[in-house]
């Protein structure tokens, strides 16, 4: 019921915007719905766009980042993103006291991959600039992963990642 | 009176797709719109979200790279948003034959500032991952500075950047 009034909303909108706006440049293939920074795993965080700009913020809030490596069609990444975006102590705890970033694509700097590139991958990083490498999931192997069951672990690594390395910078 | 119309459509729709969705982590200071990738430069342009990001996909398609630095709170940016964002030509261009970055922080990477950092500022790459320096604007303080007015010599520009550097990788 809800949906279907919302999907005629939507097309009055689209109609009632489409009068009210200047002609745009449309695509061939067709309108796009913008690409957030979120990238859908939690719209309500202020997200940093690259790596840099994650450390200058680490730094200047002396607040530890979270990275997420992740794929738009990794199935593996769409199920850790389900489960982080719709937790509210976990989104809760990110928007408060962590800066955050979430990448489909590897940077150059290799401390970000202490074991190899994988998706999906979470690496803390201290505001000293200091990667969380002793922060780690469940597997051996991949030792920065994170499955939908590891939830309770990835709470207590953000614990972990808020108690700050003292560090005499 | 569409925007009056709107305004009430757009209230009707957060009603219902709050009684519609879970419950959410919603911040302290309120809701949030999510940030985009476009930043205001182009809603259905597809955006790089990293410089090694948008190096790999110049390479693999072959395409130039255009890499728009500027503020969210700098007027001169505001202004150059505006005029590019609304040019159809600008933005149809862009969409098929160019790969696209706008960053609101600077890279570590030097050849990106060959007269500076300041924003606007928008700089070429070649798929052969060469900085077009060659390629400037009107300002010889500021070579990679447009201003609104600038728009035909920032099309004449991406022109010549489409002509791609012959180089034997």
């Amino acid at each position: 019921m809800i949906k279907a009034l919302l999907s005629v909303l939507l097309v009055v909108m689209a109609v009632a915007s489409s009068l009210g706006k200047p002609d745009k440049a449309i695509p061939k293939r067709g309108k796009r719905i913008p690409q957030t920074l979120s990238r859908g795993w939690g719209d309500q965080l202020i997200w940093a766009q690259t790596y840099e700009e994650a450390l200058f913020w680490a730094r200047s809030k002396n607040k530890p980042l979270m990275v997420i490596f992740h794929l738009e069609d990794c199935p593996h990444s769409a199920a850790m993103k389900k489960v982080v975006s719709e937790d509210k102590e976990i989104q809760r705890i990110l928007d408060e006291d962590f800066v955050v970033l979430n990448l489909v694509y590897e940077t150059t700097d290799k401390h970000l991959s202490p074991d190899g590139q994988y998706v999906p991958r979470i690496i803390f990083v201290d505001p000293s600039m200091t990667v969380r490498a002793d922060i780690t999931g469940r597997y051996s192997n991949r030792m920065y992963a994170y499955e939908p069951t590891d939830v309770k672990l990835l709470l207590a690594n953000m614990e972990k990642a808020k108690k700050l390395l003292k560090t005499e910078l």
